[in-house]
């Protein structure tokens, strides 16, 4: 009954509670189907609620932080009937997005952007002379990155009015971390507490007056004094704190909400919510309840899929078996342990693992600071969310060369998840960094190849690969892989395919009835094979360049260049991404719109006079 | 006498204030030659002596943020007789390098990057069993960057064993901004005072109970419950907080950190210093004399300079005036408002500016929301700093085509900054974003002219302009500017150069005296002035491409990706800033090294057969 914020401000507070059980169950039928973000938005229903019961939106402005438990809000802002059509082509986004309606504020699927954005419309209302509310909504693990803390300081500093959400799971996809994070729980108190009757008093007595003070005054009243309240980070950042409050009890949270929100200055409001909350076994397990795959809504069963070998699995294995031989391997993820393969990783070896939370930056940097004393570190990490770390990767690693492999994963288009999490600028932002070394391999066992070659040859290496599954499962090899050489597939020397990492499977399967067209697996970005490539261009009328990355300053780009270089003229059709940002489809389907699938590239062919069969 | 930390160790501790005081004669007449940090230098000499008195450099690890106050480490450390070469080619680099001593921990020259750093270094330490300490020096000012803070978070919740001085000078480089600045101020304390007894409290009573306890609590021990030390950030994050202390005491200090490098875990010693700490006039107007020019040592008097017009005050000129015309602009900056010219605009304009700390992802994401909300946003920033947010204009300005308008200062080659200031990526890293458009003015009309058809197009707008002086000064003029279209400047069409900002000067002084060769003014570079390269491209037989950014996806790489997809083939040399880091030197000195400049130029077209008499 309830499609729009004016519907939901018609019912009387006490139906409040029925709305969101409603939506619950709307949501997991709607999440059954697989690969939607369950957990976080059961867990965030009753907050939402509570939010548009007393927001007037799109007036006032509300802004989810990474905007992918926002699906009670998209319900209830009149897409309850686009809901079956989520991450589907065409469809609903699975996070907000400007675009779609005029109800979500900001356009979102990295994390940590929510406040800066909120700090920006405050103060834009509050330069044009508007009146509206504004409120952001934004998870503990959200708050480990390092621009949410700093749009904090900020926002501590100006006081726009304006309301925080902070929506307490204890959790972000993995588990969390991080100094916040363990004020929220508790530990802080209790670890000071430790520190005054501990080590941390001995040594305290000897030193500087305010702390022996403090700590001689802990022990007389620490009640009082370490009252969780006062050691507050957000207090401290200059934030009115309120809470912890139940983030299911909607109707105190309504009640409260609407009170802050006519407070002057920034207010935080702390709510504790549970990922999953309603459905008993996703409550129980939220991180795998995280993005479920198909489940039936009755039994809660999960539909039978094929055993598969992620590319993600085969980065996973590979670093603990290198870690394993050689101690000086060290792994660190910015909050994707699961998602990037390391969860058998963070067990075998967990002195040499590092979650720094939703923090890129420091991710790199902790990263080059281990490769500057002696250690061979790995940063694990998607290629949208590098963007985050592009400075540190030339300032921190590049500039003096420090060993830094970069294993990036969700590299080139990634589906379903759409505009804001695919990875196809990643070449383009890498190759002008002086040094860098970028490899794409075809499958599992070239992987591992160049993960030990990186290690072998020092300085920032850059490996990337899809999102998906590999062709291959390469238990325990390393094959010898030197860095910089390509491999000839198939012979042809008119016309030839240069094609890197994921795309060479579109390029096989386009040249599978066409020996006498040339194709070569361009496996290594930078450096080029230029000797290969000096080979092909002094032979061929054409050369196709196909990559799984925008045309614009990738791989197709560094051949222009070296072609450039080498003063040889020889036409070169470059295929890719285009120069747009790519809606969320499937990853096949968006390959076939960009005009570089094996069907695309055959197109080609024949527009360059390859005798080519209509049907692939 | 003393050149090394074996040296200083040597000296009992009350011979500690004696040599500080030579350090900072050394200092002042070392910076005297001009563009030097004098001030920042002079207020960390005795906390340098201090930790170099406790450490044993270069076994512990001494890091420094920024770098740019590190002289008297330099100076300590065996590289007193090189003091004279600061920043010039071939000499010491102005901030610490790896490469320049094995005493220089990191090599640095943007904020914020210490911690992370210190975290890693403190944690391969860990990994390899191995025991120095680390030690990192941060100042209040790069503390407000979001990585310092997500850094601190890490630190905070994994404890490794470490030392972190805040360098509280009240100031980064303008005066200092945030929240947590606030707190060091301690008028945060004041802040909770006053609500308390204002209108926050009349608000509260109505709220939660634990604010309202909170606050009744306050009312009866205020002084105890808001001790400074427990409303602290950083006891708040999990660390060890100690101070503050005086920053000139050097006795105390070295006694202090002697014992505070003995604790387990992370601490943090806040002490406080005077930026320019011994020369009267630098402590009374640091921001003049953070850099400042020439100055006679002795008299404290500058050279007489010639009176310019910088590429900056163009900048700062041009919003001032377009500000007062249309209130939707509003101008964010990162911490760089005399670096970026907006003196003047925020004495204007206060209201329509914003100043967010050394956070350039929050600069770029607040603007983003800006745009969102009907204001016609500006991001003030440097090249180089501009990577740090390379996400965000990504994420949250160009997916959704978000009016947000860059003037990106300090674009191209920087000089005697060197490797971490060089601008020389932006072009690379902005092309491949979709809707980016991007212009490179020649003078500050074409400044003026671009931001004006900025206002007017809307979407995401970079204009990139490099360090230095215009060529002009247009007060008034807004000229039109159509976005995309080139100026042809000199007829020929058998060899074009087509160049694009700072190196169109090189271009036009290298064709002075060769009318047939032809000259456009490719002020475009997204989009590229297509209609102008295929008449080009249809008669030239040689293109030469001149840029002051990276060969590696720049310019060059654009008009070569155009020519290949209009498939038209003419052999095109690329000029520019090669693949390689560039080392301080003057910035005419580094393009006429890269092989740009205009005797370059000329070299390549005799190269191409154009009879180039020998001298320019």
């Amino acid at each position: 009954m309830v499609s729009s914020p004016e519907d939901l401000k018609r019912l009387s507070m006490d139906h409040l509670p029925q709305l969101t059980q409603e939506l619950r169950d709307e949501i997991v039928r709607v999440c059954s189907v697989g690969g939607l973000h369950l957990a976080s938005s059961l867990g965030a229903t009753d907050l939402i609620v509570a939010l548009h019961y007393v927001l007037d939106s799109p007036r006032d402005k509300l802004l989810f932080d990474v905007g992918h438990q926002a699906y009670a809000h998209k319900i209830l802002t009149g897409r309850r009937h686009l809901m079956h059509t989520l991450k589907k082509e065409g469809g609903l986004s699975g996070f907000t997005r400007v675009s779609e309606s005029p109800h979500d504020a900001i356009t979102v699927g990295h994390a940590s952007t929510s406040l800066a954005n909120a700090l920006g419309m405050a103060m834009a209302r509050d330069a044009l002379g508007q009146d509206y509310k504004v409120a952001a909504v934004i998870g503990d693990g959200a708050l480990t990155g390092g621009m949410a803390l700093a749009a904090l300081n900020t926002i501590g500093d100006k006081q726009p009015d304006m309301l925080i959400v902070l929506n307490d799971n204890e959790m972000s996809i993995s588990e969390n971390v991080g100094a916040i994070n363990r004020f929220m729980r508790g530990l802080q108190v209790q670890k000071w507490f430790q520190e005054g009757e501990g080590a941390g008093k001995k040594a305290v007595s000897a030193i500087s007056k305010p702390l022996a003070e403090l700590m001689s005054r802990a022990k007389s009243s620490t009640r009082h004094f370490f009252d969780p309240a006062s050691i507050n980070p957000f207090a401290a950042m200059g934030l009115r704190y309120v809470g912890p409050v139940d983030g299911h009890d909607v109707i105190e949270m309504a009640w409260l909400m609407e009170k802050l929100l006519d407070l002057d200055g920034p207010t935080l409001l702390h709510v504790v919510t549970k990922k999953g909350k309603g459905l008993d076994f996703a409550e129980a397990d939220p991180i795998k309840w995280h993005g479920p795959a198909k489940f039936d809504p009755v039994t809660h069963e999960f539909a039978a899929g094929k055993k598969t070998y992620s590319w993600s699995n085969a980065f996973g294995d590979a670093a603990t078996e290198l870690a394993s031989q050689d101690p000086r391997i060290f792994v660190i993820t910015p909050a994707m342990r699961e998602g990037s393969g390391l969860v058998e990783y963070s067990r075998v070896h967990p002195k040499r693992y590092l979650d720094v939370g939703i923090a890129e930056e420091v991710a790199v940097t902790a990263a080059a600071g281990m490769g500057l004393q002696g250690l061979r570190p790995i940063v694990a990490i998607y290629s949208s969310f590098l963007q985050r770390a592009y400075d540190q990767v030339v300032h921190d690693v590049a500039i003096e060369h420090v060993p830094v492999i970069f294993a990036i994963d969700r590299a080139g288009v990634v589906g379903a998840d759409g505009a804001t999490h695919n990875g196809v600028f990643d070449l383009s932002f890498l190759r002008s960094i002086p040094g860098m070394k970028i490899g794409l391999p075809k499958d599992a066992f070239e992987l591992r190849g160049m993960l030990k070659e990186a290690v072998r040859v020092g300085g920032p290496v850059a490996i990337r690969y899809p999102r998906g599954n590999t062709p291959c499962v390469p238990e325990g090899t390393w094959p010898d892989l030197a860095w910089g050489t390509w491999e000839r597939l198939q012979g042809g020397n008119e016309v030839v395919v240069l094609a890197a990492g994921k795309a060479l499977e579109y390029a096989q399967s386009a040249l599978k009835d066409l020996p006498d067209v040339g194709l070569i697996n361009a496996r290594f970005v930078k450096p080029l094979d230029t000797a290969m490539l000096r080979e092909v261009a002094m032979s061929a009328r054409a050369i196709i360049t196909v990559e799984d990355n925008s045309v614009v300053g990738g791989f197709g780009a560094a051949v222009l260049e070296e072609l450039s270089r080498l003063n040889l003229s020889v036409p070169v059709r470059v295929l890719g991404v285009p120069d747009e940002f790519q809606e969320h489809a499937s990853v096949e389907r968006v390959h076939a719109l960009s005009g570089m699938d094996a069907q695309a590239i055959r197109t080609v062919l024949a527009e360059l006079g390859v005798d080519v069969p209509l049907e692939v």
